[in-house]
């Protein structure tokens, strides 16, 4: 493995040993000291065009916390102000030998398309409505770490699956691991042939006590260019998930950032189900499991 | 000691505690190597909701002389712009296992508010018109350093009295180290019943010949939401601070940034009397103290 | 040496007893770990009034493959928004006591103005029209290595020189260095008595095939107040550098970033005889040199 572009990239035994590895890391980050040298004086690149605050932070602590440099480089405030391509500022950074250059922006086949343009390794922290990698990894971390394994899990994905690289990703990452893909959410918000990524679809909330694991999809408001529902407010009475809509037993996670009491309530996110702290904790373990991997492991 | 809210959460022991640990801090900052093992491989999270320079630089130089990872998160392009609650951005970054989370913001208790959903030492790095309790350290440290004790001084702070939370952190820490406090300033900025805090007020500069030491506040215009002085030239007339208002012998402070030729002429800022550049000092080694004395020594 | 203010600093011995150092900082560069403790514990500043991409992080890795500690302040966010002043803001970061203060302004003359506020060696990373001295420093890096000596050479300095810190410093370091340096562009961006740097000045590219090197500027748009070339599209067609007008055997330069397609066309960015990627490489090794030199050789 040389990049991490999208979940096809890895087979299951390649998921399993980068959470396998990231068990390890988990336990470095349980320490006090949660630094190990495995990066000292490698250089990592995070160049994100869209804002972020959990992402980026992950991926720069992962960074950190394998003793490697960090450049942050953001759009805003950057020579992405002055007009210069993707291209020409992929090239500039990677003049600076990087390891691994980490790259989120709002275009889908970013990261793929920068490829070519560097010797460094290229993960994919977003791009678009298409993939969001190490997102579905984090996920398959926390829940084999809750449940010992996902085979035959049956795993709803609701909300605006349309809009999100995570629900692509995710559906990609559990159906790999063995468990059953659902996506449930309005007809406008469910992308037409998504039953062939390997799940279900369905308008209807009305099965929704089959789930094991209700994962809710961040509302992107802000990549709706025009009105795929008629109000928030309708969207929520039909479709937010709350304590009246799970049944005891069943687990909840959510990619966050959370729009507390739209596609959530927010009893349901302080909740004893809920594993949405669980996750971003997750992140950085498996963000540095990915920088091993890739970074350390001969391809 | 697990946080830093108030200083109301020292007393004067407590206090100068952190005071003596910051002078070996000092010397620290003044060697070619700046540098100490105290926090490797530890985690530090400064949130700012405002915009800062010093104070965020000043926290984030203390952190990484202690060697700690440092991650900055400000609230502009971060996940704060897509609408997240600041208790879920709290959350998620505890998530992170910081050892503290440095945080500032515009509304008055939200360091309090923030400890209950964290395991982090909490500091506050300014609360609205609330407390800014590292500064009123620093300040006390600057002044210990130059005159030996407070004890007995006779301090006078003057200006925007109404919207300043150095003042009231600064009344209580100048207070508990048994120096004699006066608020003075336009009886609009002279917020009512601030003698229950242990100063006198007076809307007049006519005794301020009896200060030991002037402290003037920055006018807060980012903070004044309506006219509170008729015009800022009126208020430069009658309150600005200058060489021909001060007396020989008097030190003058101020927490910066100031408005040169506003609440302080350029002249006066220059001066010899003037301990501005000594507060911005004394910030690094009393913050690396603060760090210290949360983070590693047992409660 | 104590500042880097102008190329006009540093005789030919002391450019070449930087490049010397370079070569040793690239070296470290091209190793797996690219890290030296030279600057270990102590403090760099990175003071930025313009946004910038490559010049920012460029100073930022090298400081950090020094091993310095390194504080990036950006004019948005910070107390430049509260109306403080440069002195103070400079005064303030150097009571931190850095090693060095890097500066970026839109005004020309600002780091030579900041020199007598601070005891930190003060590095000008570009001050308006004015100079940018890494910017030539590594520019003749990256043709001694690859020609071995600039000296007889004959270098043409395309476009809007008018509004060019970098042409500046370039005819001063490259004419230092033994070339011949012409300038060309339209009139309106030729500037008055530019020969008077050392360099001829020509309107036309006819003679264009005299030149060994081609170092075309960057169109600064966001530099002219007002209309100095009747549209892009014209000043395209004729100055636009592309392989039309270049002939075999020509270097082809550009400080970056390029507006691509407008002063030089894709193809010749990415095709062999550009420097460009070897440039920003340069600019790492060299502002380590920088640094080695200022900070750790006695005056």
């Amino acid at each position: 493995m040389s990049h991490l572009l999208s979940i096809e990239d890895l087979d299951r035994a390649g998921i399993e040993r980068i959470l396998d590895r990231a068990e390890s890391f988990a336990e470095v980050s349980g320490r006090e000291i949660k630094k190990v040298p495995a990066l000292r004086g490698r250089t990592v690149v995070n160049l994100f065009y869209e804002s972020s605050t959990r992402t980026s932070s992950s991926f720069e602590l992962a960074a950190k916390r394998l003793s490697a440099d960090v450049v942050n480089i953001r759009a805003a405030g950057s020579a992405v102000d002055k007009g210069e391509s993707l291209r020409d500022t992929v090239q500039t950074l990677s003049a600076y030998d990087p390891a691994a250059i980490v790259i989120r922006s709002p275009h889908a086949g970013t990261a793929a398309l920068v490829v070519p343009w560097t010797d460094a390794a290229v993960i994919n922290a977003g791009d678009g409505k298409h993939e969001h990698p190490t997102q579905a990894l984090l996920d398959v971390f926390t829940l084999r770490r809750r449940l010992g394994s996902l085979e035959g899990l049956n795993i709803w994905i609701v909300g605006d699956v349309t809009h999100s690289r995570v629900a692509r990703s995710n559906i990609l990452a559990f159906g790999g691991m063995g468990a059953k893909v659902t996506v449930a959410g309005p007809p406008t918000l469910l992308p037409r042939g998504i039953e062939q990524l390997g799940a279900a679809a369905t308008p209807s909330l009305e099965r929704l006590h089959e789930a094991d694991v209700v994962y809710v999809l961040r509302m992107q408001q802000e990549r709706m260019e025009s009105a795929y529902i008629p109000t928030l407010r309708e969207y929520a009475q039909r479709y937010q998930i709350n304590s009246a809509r799970l049944r005891p037993g069943q687990l909840l996670m959510h990619p966050g950032p959370v729009n507390r009491g739209l596609e959530l309530s927010g009893e349901a996110i302080d909740s004893d189900v809920s594993l949405i702290g669980s996750q971003v904790q997750a992140g950085v373990a498996v963000r540095m499991a990915v920088f091993y991997e890739l970074l350390t492991v001969p391809a």
